[in-house]
């Protein structure tokens, strides 16, 4: 296969061996926030809300809470929990059909952010939605959809079995003809 | 401002002026869509499904025939128009919480990976839903969310108003004081 992706994407992968020491700075927290702040949305409706609990304050603790005991396990030593969320009923009181679309690509560019600034992501579903919307008082017409660990990957973090086996797993995927839909007319052509 | 994103983020804009001169490269196409299949989902579950249609084929045709009159007008001269939908129910039966969020990371990181590539990109959610599921023969639990115009940006392009003017307006975006849930007690530091 030619096809190289960049390092920004094909180096990422989630890991749960997280440096319960690190912490992050004030501005790396900005930066992250802004890489959402400027990813596309439907009519620029920007419809993801953020949270952010940092590691030692009472959020972060009631957050870390709110997860599911084998995301909690973990995700506490990393420097930092985000909360993602789309208001999905806008101001206007319109239903907005693409904000957890747009609210995924928010939290894409977040990643890859983190990624240039050497930091991991870990992003996970397994959370009490009600709780964790609590944390932050997410108003009406937003719905929390995943909590992201962010902070430095440690190697030597001790992790319980079946996680430590998962750090070293091979990332897998479907292969692109499971996922592309090509027609039979021009199929792709899908090696290069 | 000491928060500089990655060029990768903040290079990125939704351009209309494209070279309907250019082609894409089979391998190039092949990049984009490994750039989709590796973004991360709920459970690894995988939701996107993603269908290509390059400038000149039938394929390609139809789905600017499906475009809402004000993209049909500039999108078609894309190299290509990919349709990225999601899975929303599973081969098992089970909804899928997370299936329009995680496709909007697969195209986020498609995006990630066109503008490493020099290519630009332009998200359209103006569509008709239907006619562009022919195009691909969408499976049922499939939803299409976005048509996505790739190609080569062509500043000398000529577009009719107000989309000639809107090529030259400045991106903007809510401050981040409106998109963070920063709780009181820990207001976060949004100026770096």
């Amino acid at each position: 296969m030619t096809t190289t992706l960049h390092p920004l994407l094909s180096g990422r992968w989630s890991t749960r061996a997280f440096d319960r020491n690190h912490v992050l700075a004030d501005g790396e927290i900005v930066r992250l926030l802004e890489a959402a702040r400027w990813a596309p949305s439907a009519g620029n409706s920007q419809p993801w809300r953020i949270g952010v609990a940092v590691r030692g304050t009472a959020e972060h603790a009631a957050l870390v809470d709110a997860l599911a005991p084998g995301n909690a396990v973990w995700a506490g030593a990393a420097a930092a929990l985000v909360l993602v969320a789309a208001q999905y009923v806008g101001d206007d009181g319109a239903v907005r059909q693409w904000a957890e679309y747009d609210a995924g690509q928010a939290a894409a560019h977040l990643s890859v952010q983190a990624e240039a600034d050497g930091l991991a992501v870990h992003q996970m579903g397994g959370f009490d939605a009600d709780r964790a919307s609590a944390v932050f008082e997410l108003p009406e017409g937003t719905r929390p959809l995943v909590v992201i660990a962010v902070g430095r990957r440690d190697p030597d973090a001790v992790l319980p079995e079946p996680l430590a086996a998962r750090e070293n797993a091979p990332r897998t995927r479907m292969s692109l003809d499971e996922i592309v839909l090509a027609p039979a007319p021009t199929a792709l052509p899908l090696s290069a």
